[in-house]
């Protein structure tokens, strides 16, 4: 293991000539942001934040972030305004976009690096008034408390964790943050150290110290805020692939770990998805994708209360347009016919009107072994396509989450996966039919 | 209420025509019995049995029962023999024939009406021998208990359980014995406060007087036996019958409950109905009964583990030659995939070897939400003609009772319902698929 981390290591930092151009960039933009806060009292100071203050960032993708504090009276309102502003005049060589976070911020891209202006406020610790405002403590503490060495640890795991597609804390993603890779490493030391106590992880185990209790599979506390769990982010799926993936390098390790991990596909269920389609009025990602991963799982629940079994499911949007509910079905068609238990004989007035109301309404009512009366019931749906699109016309409000209702009622579409798709929307259904590379380590 | 029952319980009693009748047939029988046995001194005496004895007959299909009561030192070997002898020797005018209950009995027919010449042995009360043993002490309690007014209560609950096709202990049957409806009549005094109280009874509520407990829905002691749970030979489903026919009748009195009750067959779902079909060598009809009864639920369990929804199923046999395994499926066709659920991801071991495993030999391996890796396996068998013939090719010793095995190696059918069948068992078979008469009185 030692030998096949030393020789990740040597690839992981940055070389002097990315180094010195992406400082280069970071410097420029510094001083185009720094020169538009002169006119706003509403400021209080710039800084830089995330991996490229921290020096934990790879030379892939490594964006640069500068926070704007404001003032905490400042409204909210104002705060993004004026921060926007910002953002706009000072990058207006740059075409800059707005980004929908808690609070939208602005981005643009310099030769491949982008860069994120994020307002936050000047808050003294633990009075946070926006999520972002604990970025300049983070920032702050881990350029105290990293040293050199964990570093590049910090950029080994990064690696490790990008293979094998749990890097990434946007809820699209729901993986591991830069930020929770730092405090692994600070907790642990190494890389090697990290690997050798998450193979060893209990259920519900806590690395950090608080006094508050959490109920996700692992706890990571934030060490700037002992309320904070930084892992209820992460899902279990995430979590479980990144717990299998240390133990698989323990067992066997290889330089395939830090490498991207394909997924293995099973064509032959492209027939047994149920996908509904539909176009959004386009709003923060965070938002679209929350809504998104609800309506799958309602939709989830109420093919399962129609009698289908749904073996994994998925949500996907393209964040501009389009947006993807999957559902994987052990089959998109099911027996015309399911029992319904009723009361055992002994209860006297729900057995009498459990027969009587079934006499009428079910296709046969008889008495169990277990002495529970049970009927018989005719399912109204068998396909799962006509099911779906039935319930969707009339049961809207029930399966939809609010914030979606006026992007369905202007129209979606119910179909099975081996309809024509583009390359890139197969490429990512066809992960709830794939074998994840992750799992594939233990090949 | 009142007055249906007085208007059955004139239509209950024999009519003297009848019971003179039945007396010469009796009495005739008795002194040809009576006749043989002097040939025996192995023999203590002779006496009638059953409902003739204790005059709570029906004027339909009353059989005279009379006890051979053997010292209780001879051989169960002896009291066969020598019983038998006996039986053939007095009735031989009459065609004899043999029947066996836990021992061999001598049946024949005189005039529509059947004799038993069954043997006992004349123990002490509660020394018990042979299951027969109990016969005329139940006989000599009864004749002292019920009075004549009861004698007709007796009547009128046979009536009631015959019409709604509960009557009868034998195996086959699994319904109300003579027997326990004489105690229930001693119980509550008449039919009327029997109703009355059945349509209030909890579930375990004990009948009569006993230090025991028992694990039945309603347990009814053996007056002349506390040990005894006369109730623990009534099927679950029958037991039910009762007490949901006894509240309709309580709620809404009428003439039909003590008419045969009809079933309604639902003959859209003879498509689902999985039949085994095989031939005998003749046994008792007690044991016979049993065997095919067990394998219907040994292969039930074996339906379920392939996949397949038992909804209800049911043994039949003519005690001759042919008997059936029925089962009425949710579907006869299944999905062709199936999930496994495998250990938590926090398990080391267990989750190694899973994913290994499944990696190889299922169709997709992935992480569940709720922590757990699964496994999407493909089914040997979606149809469940297939499926079972290939489990009884290959799993006989599992499946089927020992006591089957030699008969199930001579041949065996396996088909789906809609295949022709003979009337009388068609009707036997549609059961399952039929809403019983007892429930049809909710209607």
């Amino acid at each position: 293991m030692k030998e096949i981390i030393s020789k990740i290591a040597k690839t992981t930092i940055p070389s002097k000539i990315i180094q010195k151009s992406k400082k280069e960039i970071a410097d420029k933009v510094y001083k185009l942001v720094e020169k538009e806060i002169q006119k706003y009292s509403e400021v209080v100071e710039l800084e830089f934040g995330g991996s490229y203050a921290k020096d934990t960032w790879l030379s892939k993708n490594a964006d640069i972030d500068i926070f704007i504090k404001f003032k905490k009276n400042i409204s909210e309102e104002k705060l993004e305004n004026i921060s926007k502003k910002i953002g706009f005049e000072s990058l207006k060589k740059y075409s800059p976009y707005v980004r929908y976070s808690q609070h939208p911020y602005v981005e643009a891209k310099i030769k491949d690096t982008k860069i994120n202006i994020v307002p936050c406020y000047d808050v003294k610790i633990g009075e946070w008034k926006s999520a972002a405002d604990r970025s300049p403590f983070h920032t702050k503490f881990m350029k105290k408390s990293l040293t050199r060495k964990m570093r590049n640890e910090v950029r080994i795991l990064k690696t490790f964790l990008k293979s094998n597609k749990i890097y990434g804390a946007e809820i699209a993603k729901q993986g591991f943050s830069g930020y929770i890779s730092e405090v692994l490493i600070l907790q642990y030391g190494s890389f090697e150290n990290l690997i050798k106590s998450i193979i060893k992880i209990k259920e519900k185990q806590i690395i950090g110290k608080t006094s508050k209790s959490f109920d996700t599979a692992i706890v990571v506390i934030d060490p700037i805020d002992g309320n904070r769990n930084l892992a209820a982010a992460i899902s279990n799926e995430n979590i479980g692939k990144f717990i299998l993936s240390c133990r698989a390098f323990k067992n066997k390790p290889s330089l395939e770990f830090f490498k991207n991990q394909k997924s293995k596909i099973s064509n032959k269920f492209w027939n047994n998805l149920l996908i509904v389609k539909f176009e959004f009025k386009i709003r923060s990602p965070d938002i679209i994708w929350g809504q998104i991963k609800r309506a799958t799982s309602t939709l989830s629940t109420q093919l399962e209360l129609g009698g289908f079994t749904v073996v994994r499911s998925k949500a996907h949007t393209d964040e501009q347009i389009d947006a993807y509910l999957i559902f994987f079905l052990e089959s998109t068609i099911i027996s015309e016919i399911y029992q319904k238990k009723g009361p055992e004989f002994f209860r006297n007035d729900g057995s009498h009107s459990f027969i009587s109301k079934n006499l009428k309404d079910s296709e046969l009512v008889w008495i169990g072994n277990d002495g529970k009366i049970i009927s018989l019931e005719k399912r109204k749906h068998v396909n799962a396509e006509k099911f779906m699109k039935e319930f969707l016309k009339k049961n809207l409000n029930v399966g939809i989450p609010k914030g979606l209702h006026s992007d369905f009622k202007r129209g979606y579409k119910v179909f099975l996966g081996n309809k024509t798709l583009s390359k890139s929307i197969k490429e990512e259904i066809s992960e709830v039919i794939s074998v994840d590379g992750t799992l594939l380590h233990f090949n």
